[in-house]
């Protein structure tokens, strides 16, 4: 009897600790959303065989037609402290070359730079080069704040030293910024009567929404594209995104769904066993020794959540995973059909790098104190509402988490108070106009995006088979398909409407 | 030949000493923008016998049903500072009695704080006690940041210390604590589902309008009245103020118009003769000796001004003091008139005192501040545009006097970047909806309001016979005159019908 009490004590401890675990590591495990952007820069900079050139990776002819600029920003717009008059250069990028020239009240189409250095984009953003001989439009893309050669405080290292240099990293500076730049470039090209389209993907297609919304003064309408702008404040269920995930590899094959979903548990299975790790890392030719399980599961999770969300024509990565996995003969045991998957993805190789999406980049790091300032979006998923493991959205771990990095809290509830979202269409039904959201189904966050109209001049355009922002990249006549050419044709058919009728209403008022 | 030189240089130094002096002097003489808010307070701490109790200072009867409470606000909602988080207390009054209870539906009526003590205007504002009966709504009064019991760092000697402290104190900080607090308060009232209508007055109506254009998802509509939102960055031109307040004049009558046109250099001839401020003190019967002439022409230039901006019914301050001159028998020299102008208006008093425009108070304090940050206000006038002197605005001597003051400088730019102005119509004819922008014509901020409607729900209403914020003090059934009582149901009306609307899109989508 009295052993049997240290016993029972281990064992609930043992439960204990189990849930602990689970809950903390899971939480922790998911505390990232998702990597937001316009393209997959795992791709763009590590051109897999098999995936080769990616669809909106090759540089515009017209790049030698981008000259740089930079505007003097003011670090603080909102507040009147004598450091928030502190300024820092904000870079811009002009193209000219189709303009139809000063007091030609030719159109202006502006970039809105999303979470990453500007160069990144100029050469995968079609949408603006494609588009503006037609309307003899000036083409402008501006940097985000702290991104790229937009740096406060002389260098990325100090404006990225901590919580007081980084504070004045929001989107609602961002959106003035932005605003100034605009403002100041017309009066400087005696261009005041342009009309002003902003265009933007991902999170830079949430600015540029939120931006016609903020300021209707300043731009005439807004294409955003892939802008999950109602993933915050769980107005969108939390397993949206990874429902759209599983969905769509469950189109694309039953079979490969059905051994993604058996994978997670396999791999837990073999790496708890002796050498288990090893034998995984041999299985996977990973190019380090696997240290733990989650090293693998993160990866898988990581390449499947990321070639759903870039799922893009004419290969599509999720097709080719699934044709890799149900190529393999009949009765292939799960894990060999994985990695069959991955090496048809990934191409034939010597070696594979699981760290591959866990590498520091400018836009890891800004994205990161995004997410913990006042990108909150709170993504998980469930008990098999997917085909991965359950991962629950945990609001106080992920305060928790920001405060030991940052030294502040998130705020959880601004960009519903700032921007709304909560009843967008009783709320913008008469109110507004002049933006498009588009989204492509296959998108997982296309779940977060405004898929109805909400009024006549606040229009959804959707496709059913698209991905992550494939509208604004550059145009591949020989392979987009006919839905992706028919939904840009729709989209500039639009604007061009915009553009009418402000031609006609300031013609109105000569 | 030798003395000669001497000689002409005096001369030339005299008038350029001259030439400064007036460019200098009349410039930093004018640099205060005309007082704003929904009443002259002047007028209700003071209560000249002739002026008696002046329309809207009555208190209305249910002033013992208001309940005040407190909410937690952000110092800094656009940064992310660890100092951005320090909270205040901020100050809102909440009427009960009308309101059809939780889950009602019932509208909730905001009046959004100007700048001064919520107190001040608790008693002065009829509007929404007046009509909450009818549509048993809620009504919320919020306190304006910096002002009142709603001021951070503990104390007003603490928050107005310098720059450091004060650079929190905007318009766009202020209008996301009045978009927590209505939040918030809908949220613990279970009133998510209760249309919200701001009403705000001068400043005030600026932050109404402001707030539907910005925050559309927290307020329904808004009632701006006499908010001079094009009085920004030369929309308007300089003079529209002034111009009115001689128009005002003028129209009461031609001899007093002229009369006050050549008082100021009938003062400062009669100043510059021995003895002639003594005289002019008595003349006058100020409560204290005039040390300059200058004291007198501002005291003089204040009292027609407001006289002007607050010409209410029934007694109508621009009629009294016309009246009391025009009374004079015929001939009377002008300082007799001007003089016979002022005891009408103020009623017969052992003394009056010049000062009564220039004692500090936490208005003038806190919208000093105001305008030497964001709220710059370009209003001057020119020679012979009006009854006074010139004045031109100027702004970089007022660039350099608020850097003397608080070591920062305006941004008079940032309003039109922040809310737009500019081509007002073009841009808001098809963005936007339910605004009504209320104004007075005989108001001298008229100049600077929006006269013609935007689009259908855009609306501009005013009375050619109104003065400052009329519409929305306490109703008077025995005093006000049928175009008032008119203003008003019209506003009323149009209000009616956004609300209607919103219930029926609510019963639409239920």
């Amino acid at each position: 009897m009295t052993m049997k009490t240290p016993l029972h004590l281990l064992f609930w401890l043992s439960w204990l600790l189990l849930f602990f675990f689970i809950t903390f590591v899971s939480a922790t495990g998911r505390l990232n959303t998702p990597k937001l952007g316009v393209v997959d820069r795992t791709r763009v900079k590590n051109h897999g065989g098999g995936a080769g050139t990616i669809a909106g990776t090759k540089p515009p002819s017209s790049s030698n037609d981008f000259e740089t600029f930079f505007y003097t920003q003011t670090l603080d717009h909102f507040n009147y402290r004598p450091e928030s008059y502190t300024t820092f250069q904000q870079r811009y990028v002009i193209n000219f070359k189709y303009w139809g020239g000063a007091n030609s009240i030719a159109p202006i189409f502006v970039y809105l730079g999303e979470e990453s250095n500007l160069d990144d984009d100029l050469d995968v953003i079609g949408f603006l080069n494609d588009n503006a001989p037609r309307f003899k439009a000036l083409i402008l893309y501006i940097e985000h704040r702290y991104y790229g050669k937009s740096v406060p405080y002389g260098s990325r290292k100090e404006a990225f030293q901590d919580a007081n240099t980084l504070g004045y990293f929001s989107s609602s500076q961002a959106l003035v910024d932005y605003a100034e730049v605009i403002i100041d470039l017309k009066k400087n090209l005696s261009a005041e009567a342009s009309p002003v389209i902003v265009v933007g993907g991902s999170y830079g297609g949430m600015l540029a929404s939120w931006f016609r919304l903020k300021y209707p003064h300043v731009a005439l309408g807004a294409l955003a594209s892939s802008a999950p702008i109602l993933y915050f404040d769980h107005i969108t269920p939390q397993d949206g995104y990874y429902f759209i995930v599983t969905k769509d590899f469950r189109e694309a094959s039953e079979d490969c769904y059905s051994t993604i979903q058996q994978v997670w548990s396999k791999i837990d299975e073999v790496a708890s066993q002796a050498n288990g790790l090893t034998y995984l890392s041999q299985k996977f030719k990973t190019c380090y020794p696997l240290n733990k399980s989650s090293d693998l599961k993160d990866y898988l999770d990581s390449t499947y959540t990321m070639a759903a969300q870039y799922n893009s024509p004419p290969k599509y990565p999720v097709s080719m995973i699934c044709r890799g996995m149900d190529e393999t003969p009949q009765g292939t045991d799960i894990l060999s059909r994985v990695v069959a998957g991955l090496v048809a993805y990934r191409g034939n190789s010597s070696c594979y790098d699981t760290n591959i999406y866990n590498y520091p980049s400018e836009t890891s790091e800004g994205w990161s104190w995004q997410t913990c300032s006042e990108m909150v979006m709170p993504i998980g998923r469930g008990d098999n509402d997917t085909m991965f493991p359950a991962a629950p959205f945990n609001l106080s771990s992920n305060i928790e988490s920001c405060k030991t990095t940052y030294g502040v809290s998130p705020r959880p509830h601004w960009i519903t108070t700032q921007f709304g979202g909560h009843n967008i269409i009783r709320v913008l039904e008469r109110f507004g106009s002049n933006i498009i959201f588009s989204n492509g189904l296959r998108d997982p966050y296309s779940s977060g995006g405004v898929l109805e109209s909400l009024s006549p001049s606040l229009t959804a355009v959707y496709t059913k088979n698209g991905s992550h922002c494939l509208d604004i990249l550059n145009s591949s006549p020989d392979d987009d398909p006919e839905w992706l050419i028919m939904q840009r044709k729709t989209e500039i058919k639009i604007i061009d409407g915009w553009l009418t009728e402000y031609y006609m209403d300031l013609a109105a008022k000569i």
